[in-house]
């Protein structure tokens, strides 16, 4: 009940926000074509026209990301409902999630700060776009959502819980409750000064989370690992990344060489490295990027030279995750210079020495120099060069040339489904921040929290943050059955990212000049948030991604 | 002419602005009453209602700023018009910023990142949405700002031209070029270096800027100023911290300081102290914010005791930009402890030697120590103790207790321009950068400027900044008139503040994972911006303002 005696949650909220979401598949649905007719007016998508239309394909994944949330937030809420457990604020979340996005829906979606996307974008006129609502829409976005919602939100979550998650999974809620228990004890007290210091996250820290299975958690068990599901990593990621977005970014090129090897590998392959990047033996990098090519990846150009059984590697890669402090490299070359795109790549799983203090890159026909970075610190970038490299050729992943892009593209999709559950721990982690410095802080004699323009700063980001799990929980569980995924892999990705760097703005705000302060984790979790739009594919190529995929599957 | 033949610019465009112009002003009269209704039920304004309806009440500043804004882009294009240099890139500009703040005022103004204020949000509802729109508004929002018409902006920005500044002050033009010159050779090519190494900007620099005249801008002749208006003041500020945030922010303390000596000095303290400050001599720091109260300045708790003729301090400060290399404090202090409020403090012209290295803060009875900050840096921030510091009665501002907070306020109007200017050229030079590296990088073999979802980053970068600088420059030119005038320099600056952020959010996104390596530029303007909704009144307090100036004047 508001405080004039109404009630904030609508009656049969369920069924309203089923029959606005048929309303959202409809404008999906009429975008679809809007941007067909635009795109491929000959039945297949035409590149130029494609390109051209660049702003009105992304937005439409944008739009198709919208309305694939509002459907999980659905099937989140119609879980707890039937398990008993959809309480005051798990439906008021649900009902701001479904406000807030139906609005932006009809007026307009922030793919970055300034950059709207609207229905108008894709010619649908005024008329039409009335006609494109319902009593439901607009029941939903006038009172689903106010200023008392907002108030009745933080209230609820000014105890620090952010509603039932929906998991349903004992064994999950297990693992969730032993990271989260290892980060506020190992990590959180750490984290910070690791970052302001420019360190490498201690050994220790990694010896302990191979010990917990961070490394192998995706690994089937035949090759060492526990065998578990996406959501298991997605779980693991979101409380690591909560404490510190470093470590919880340590196992992701793991999973990386993990599912390159699992996907792509020969049976040798598998047998003989799973189980040691399970273990956490093998710490591996990727390495992929090059100072001329990062989203366009397919066009790189480090060589790599059979002769005999051995490949020679020459070329520069840049933005090393890890590079220094790793054993294996997967390492994505041309072998066939004749094939200037894709085709022409392959993967090598090329091992290294671990580097050391004063020697970071020991290894012959290697050199690499450090990149200062804003944020995600603890296990450095490097700028690398090869010259006259060597990789054995049993060690080109499937043994067949030419696999590499495809068999990197596949394992994209797990990546960025782990990237998008690091963003969700980031954004949770900035929400907390946040709130508890509003409770702590008195300004005019109150805490701050109890200002609306503060409140409802949190009271927006605990939905969003819930949004952008959920679509993070669905791309993982789609992907555990082992098909294509890139489009749920990339929505996810796509929005999580903006939601961890939307919350992180704001509970700086809600520091006033504490936040500019280095002292503060804020201004940590702000820098550390800015990565999660830019790497695993930036967020105009994961529209692009998506867009693409709607498109042409 | 587009592509397909179809004019981009809209026949008619002034007088369709000037037409979308009114709707827009009935809006907000519309708003103003219902924020009234809620606020000042009884006619006058109601502070537990106010604060209740916070995001109503602030919304409502945003959207008058809106408003206000679109009135300056008007006036402006009039200018040009009348000056027969309305060329196409202008009437773009103009067509642009109507059509996506028309968009914005029926679909949703973000206030930050995720919080929106929307129409529905004063309980209008959406059939009277629906006949507060017309002809005019639906053209300029269907037709102002299409792909094509971003596209067009994107070229014709291409050389590094923004539009006309629509000055039309030859004295003014000449400041611009003659500080932009400077900047470009003495501040350009150094400040990225400061920021990294942490280093106060050399003193070098700020005597080439005393001789300027930078920190007599605004004082009149006769006390050794150039007495040049606010308006000379915005372009200098403007120049410098398109170069550099630090350097533009040098002028700051001086313009308080001046500001608060003209305006509420006595005719010795003018005459001391006016040509000292003017020529440089004297750097003054502004001394306002405590551990404990920033924000809600007016209860700060700083004791000044009266003892014969001498003040003695007791108490502590915080965030105190360039407190060590000044020499003088302009410090807010409670003189009358059982006045809890405003009416209690003072300001005091308290001399102080300046510090050097090893000894920062060499007088008695005052400590401090530095804080270590994202950006904004050049001129260092302190924590600052006073305990028995002294300071002689003569140095009261006016020679009468009491009046500290008014003096201050007073001041702020001032200041908050300058910050408005100040973000304009944070703003401008983000949008720079950005175009810049999108001209300069190539990926899938095209420049980045080539792609829609780049080029549109950068087109509405340009629209926006000329918008807040526009309505900067208003600002700058009431308070020309000495009349009080924080709802426009509120205004102004909360729009500037979030301009220079969304640039910044926007170039650094264009410049993918390079944007992330602190090497590069950008990561230290995104650092920069982020101070500006923070300082000088935050965002919130700032709508704030605003919004009380206006329901209550
Ligand atoms: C901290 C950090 C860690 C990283 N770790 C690794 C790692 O371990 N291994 C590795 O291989 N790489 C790594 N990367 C690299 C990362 O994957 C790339 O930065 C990313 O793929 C983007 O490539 P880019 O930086 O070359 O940007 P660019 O490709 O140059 O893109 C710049 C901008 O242009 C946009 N853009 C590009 N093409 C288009 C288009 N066609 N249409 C519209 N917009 C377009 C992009 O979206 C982006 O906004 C890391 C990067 C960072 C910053
Ligand atoms: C780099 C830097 C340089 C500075 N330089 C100086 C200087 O030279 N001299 C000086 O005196 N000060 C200086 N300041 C201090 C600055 O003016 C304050 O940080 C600013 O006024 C905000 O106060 P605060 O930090 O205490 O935030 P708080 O007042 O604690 O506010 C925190 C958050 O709560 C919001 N909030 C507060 N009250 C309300 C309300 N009633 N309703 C809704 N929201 C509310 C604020 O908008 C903000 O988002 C500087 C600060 C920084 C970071
Ligand atoms: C931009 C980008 C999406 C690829 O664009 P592209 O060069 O146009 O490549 P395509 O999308 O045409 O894909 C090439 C082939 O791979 C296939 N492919 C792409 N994604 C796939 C997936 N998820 N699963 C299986 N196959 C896939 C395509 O179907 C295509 O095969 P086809 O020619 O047989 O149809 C890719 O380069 C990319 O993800 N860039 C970002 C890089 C990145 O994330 N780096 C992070 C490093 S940490
Ligand atoms: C919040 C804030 C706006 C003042 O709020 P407040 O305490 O409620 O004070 P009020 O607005 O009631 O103002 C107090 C008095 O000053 C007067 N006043 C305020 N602004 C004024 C101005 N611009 N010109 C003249 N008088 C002014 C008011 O009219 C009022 O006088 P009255 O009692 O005679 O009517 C102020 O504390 C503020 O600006 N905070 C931000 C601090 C800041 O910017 N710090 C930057 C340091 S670098």
């Amino acid at each position: 009940m508001s405080a004039m005696g109404k009630p904030l949650i609508l009656s049969d909220l369920l069924h309203t926000c089923e029959r606005a979401l048929e309303l959202a598949r409809d404008v999906r649905i009429t975008l679809h074509k809007a941007v067909t007719a635009r795109v491929a007016p000959g039945g297949k998508v035409d590149g130029a026209l494609f390109e051209e239309n660049q702003h009105s394909a992304h937005g439409y994944a944008w739009y198709a990301t919208y309305v694939a949330a509002l459907e999980q937030m659905l099937e989140w809420g119609k879980r707890l409902e039937a398990a008993g457990r959809f309480g005051e604020l798990e439906q008021l979340i649900l009902q701001a999630a479904y406000s807030e996005y139906l609005h932006q829906i009809y007026g307009g979606i922030p793919m970055s700060q300034g950059e709207y996307i609207r229905l108008a974008d894709f010619g649908i006129e005024v008329r039409q776009r009335q006609l494109m609502q319902s009593p439901y829409t607009t029941l939903l976005r006038e009172h689903g959502f106010t200023a008392a919602c907002k108030k009745r939100i933080s209230e609820l979550v000014a105890d620090g819980h952010f509603g039932d998650l929906g998991m349903d999974d004992e064994t999950l809620d297990m693992i969730r409750d032993q990271f989260r228990k290892f980060a506020e004890d190992q990590v959180v007290p750490y984290a910070h000064e690791w970052h302001l210091k420019d360190e490498l996250i201690p050994l220790s820290v990694v010896e302990q989370m191979a010990e917990m299975g961070v490394f192998g958690l995706t690994i089937p068990e035949e090759y060492g690992g526990l065998g578990m599901g996406k959501m298991a990593m997605c779980v693991v990621t979101e409380e690591l990344s909560r404490a510190y977005i470093g470590v919880g970014s340590l196992g992701t090129r793991s999973e990386i060489a993990g599912e390159l090897i699992r996907l792509g590998g020969t049976e040798e392959q598998k047998q003989h490295y799973l189980p040691k990047i399970a273990s956490g033996e093998i710490l591996p990098t990727a390495v992929f990027t090059e100072p001329n090519t990062g989203s366009d990846l397919a066009s790189l150009r480090t060589r790599a030279v059979l002769d005999g059984d051995t490949y020679t590697v020459t070329g520069n890669k840049t933005w090393i995750t890890h590079a220094s402090r790793s054993d294996m490299m997967t390492l994505l070359t041309r072998t066939n210079p004749d094939e200037k795109g894709y085709k022409g790549l392959s993967m090598l799983l090329a091992e290294k020495p671990r580097g050391e203090e004063g020697n970071p890159f020991p290894a012959q026909g290697m050199e690499g120099g450090e990149i200062h970075v804003l944020g995600y610190r603890g296990m450095k970038e490097y700028e690398l060069s090869f010259d006259g490299f060597k990789v054995p050729a049993a060690n080109l992943l499937g043994g067949v040339e030419g696999q590499g892009f495809k068999q990197l593209m596949e394992t994209f999709e797990s990546a960025r489904i782990q990237t998008a559950a690091r963003a969700v721990g980031v954004a949770q982690n900035a929400l907390e921040i946040g709130l508890r410095y509003a409770q702590e802080r008195v300004q005019f004699g109150k805490q701050l929290f109890a200002f609306p323009r503060v409140h409802q700063k949190v009271a927006w980001s605990v939905v969003e943050t819930m949004i952008a799990r959920q679509l993070t929980y669905f791309a993982g569980r789609e992907k555990d059955a082992d098909i294509r995924c890139d489009i749920e892999a990339g929505m996810a990705k796509l929005l999580a990212a903006r939601v961890a760097w939307s919350n992180a703005d704001n509970a700086l705000q809600i520091h006033g000049g504490n936040g500019y302060a280095e002292e503060y984790q804020i201004s940590r979790v702000l820098c550390d948030s800015r990565i999660l739009n830019i790497f695993e594919g930036a967020a105009e190529i994961q529209a692009q991604v998506v867009a693409r995929g709607l498109l042409t599957r």
